[in-house]
């Protein structure tokens, strides 16, 4: 049980390079770089029977991760998130077999766990001493959790209306946190000036190759979880996109390992209407998208004006028959109320977005009623009870009509 | 795979009763009422061999948890949750051999999920259609969220003064929120009177016999992650005891079964210097506990001035050799510090006593250096980002001096 990691290669250029030191993006052209393995080698041991005894966390998959020391191996017990059948949510939607992963029973809350695992780990095997990234959120907190477990320093670097709870996740974990003046883009200007005069490794989004490596074992536990087959579609929310790449990378693997076959799912993009780049390439038939101006949307996730993995994104949409969508906030949120009182998951607002585009999709028959098709729920609702609103009726117990009280409340009951 | 219950049967005066319909204590004596299995039928089927293939959730226990019908057991992918090894926190606290149980990765962030899953799951098979509670956090989200599940009616109580994140969780599953004027006793008495004017079935903790049932799935789990044994010791945070209790009971299920031997872990009960009923029974060596008054703690799953579970808790401390102590708020607060930033665990109030009450019990030499210890972490630190406090430095990403504006924020580097 080892990492077969032989080399890295640029998803655009083709160029290749060792993965024996830190890197970031391709030397040669900018692009997003991807980790190789020896796939013909891994598949000697990563099979059906030998998966069945390892521990669920991201490290049962060693073969094709990156880590060569499993000494290096960070685990919180991320992964081995549950794949719930959703039956009440599904006949609410006009789905007959609709599944959830929840990705929010992850450490820190949120999917992001899986990639700054993989990240970290990765860097603290080849030498770094402190990590860096600009973020408002989930990926922060993600970082910041196993740069503490690695004893690694960790700088995290937010924009400056960033709420406080984000703010608190990070400061628990111990890292060093600063507010920027300005927008996500102005933490990025300062984490690349650190990193170049103080040494940090930066951990952005796909601007180095190891997050979407823990990204891709959403992929390689989906296909396991369903008994090595895969999905009719994928509703997923995109923001800098490393699920989506990192899943279409996963399923690519399984393949060359003889895990499944050459089916795929059809992969759904979903945005904001407030900040729908990769919605709105998809629509023109570009490969590449435009920065979108004024980003707004009250889920953080996919407030991200521009991903460097665009390509790479859209690729993996049109090669696997999917689609891109987008909602607005408010169908959001009423996706996010669906999900936790048809199913008992109250999940982040990324993931109410993913909700409310599975029922426009059925409205607009781009699915259908017996396709089976999994939600991603990206984060926990936990990090986002501002959002749940409303006053709250107040009782005496003392009060003699105190049932009547009750009963007035809220209405009839209705189960 | 199927449930082998057999009965209810009482822990005080030992008198029986079927378990086909809904119960809540003993109605000869008004104790807890623990439900019991033919345990030699489950022998046959529920070994390691069979475990080795089912899915990471309470139900992969079916024989000896109390649903009859498998349509009735409710999952959101409770359970399962990792057993990390800690050696930095360890190192700082003073022992080789130190695990932490991570619940706080449960659906709704904590523990209550397991019990609340079982006597929602119960309390449906056997007819209920609505579910109330009294509680001011963690139990009322878990009730919220199964229920939800279930399609089960919702009815939370929660004191006047519940912070608003907690009312929020509650009311995004759907549940009919009621703040009381009063404390959560107050609370506890318009349940009372709900459950007998409109046939709400009280799940109120020990009051009945399944919840215990969810929690111990903890002490399952903790033996067969530990290859089928025990630690040394167990340090636990309790309020209304359940866990401890469950748990005692597991180990005795799991000696009859053949899958463990006849020894036990050291059950150590943690509680708040502000509140600590048990502690001061256990010194006063009475099997009962008298209320505390006037409970104050940061912890609210700790701040439990009663609990009628007390004997069972107690008896489980004094068989097992076990003992009880108190930590100051400061104390849990560093705790959970302590534990964010060596492991990047960010944990619960309660478990930040618990990470208190390891260093103090190493102090006082009552365990060892050597001793394999196993700290629950019941609750996500997710809740209270309001415990967290400081300031954060704010940076201008044109300042010709960001680097040592930098530098200068936190003082030097620690790795």
């Amino acid at each position: 049980m080892r990492s077969h990691l032989t080399h890295l290669e640029c998803t655009a250029c083709g160029e290749t390079y060792p993965a024996d030191r830190l890197m970031t993006t391709c030397p040669a052209c900018g692009k997003v770089l991807f980790a190789r393995y020896d796939l013909e080698a891994a598949a000697k041991t990563l099979t059906r029977e030998s998966l069945a005894s390892r521990p669920w966390n991201l490290w049962r998959y060693a073969e094709i991760m990156p880590v060569q020391d499993a000494r290096y191996a960070l685990t919180l017990g991320e992964g081995g998130t549950p794949l719930l059948p959703a039956s009440r949510l599904g006949k609410a939607l006009g789905y007959n077999r609709l599944l959830v992963k929840d990705d929010g029973q992850n450490p820190t809350g949120s999917f992001k766990a899986r990639g700054l695992c993989a990240a970290v780990s990765r860097a603290k095997e080849l030498g770094a001493s402190a990590v860096a990234i600009p973020s408002a959120g989930n990926a922060a907190a993600a970082m910041s959790a196993y740069a503490a477990r690695a004893g690694l320093d960790a700088y995290v670097f937010m924009p400056a209306d960033t709420p406080e709870p984000m703010k608190a996740e990070c400061r628990a974990y111990g890292a060093r946190v600063f507010l920027v003046i300005g927008l996500i883009n102005d933490c990025g200007r300062v984490v690349r000036a650190g990193a170049e005069a103080r040494g940090w490794f930066d951990v952005s989004t796909l601007k180095e190759p190891y997050r979407a490596e823990g990204k891709k074992t959403m992929g390689l536990e989906l296909a396991e979880q369903l008994g090595w087959r895969l999905p009719d579609a994928i509703v997923y929310p995109t923001g800098g996109g490393t699920g989506i790449v990192g899943m279409w990378k996963a399923f690519d693997e399984l393949e060359q390992l003889g895990l499944i076959g050459s089916e795929r799912p059809r992969m759904i993009v979903v945005q904001s209407e407030g900040c729908a780049p990769i919605v709105r390439a998809f629509e023109q038939g570009e490969r590449h998208a435009q920065l979108w101006e004024g980003a707004a949307t009250v889920a953080p996730g996919i407030r991200v004006p521009v991903a460097i993995g665009d390509y790479l994104i859209l690729d993996a949409v049109r090669q696997s028959g999917g689609t891109a969508i987008t909602v607005s906030d408010e169908e959001l949120l009423e996706g996010m109320r669906l999900a936790a009182t048809h199913e008992g998951l109250f999940v982040s607002p990324e993931a109410g977005a993913v909700v409310a585009a599975a029922r426009l999709l059925r409205e607009r028959g781009v699915l259908g009623q017996d396709d089976e098709v999994v939600l991603f729920a990206t984060g926990a609702g936990l990090k986002h009870t501002d959002l749940v609103t409303g006053e709250y009726p107040v009782l005496n117990p003392d009060d003699p009509d105190l049932l009547a009280a009750i009963d007035r409340a809220y209405g009839e009951p209705t189960a």
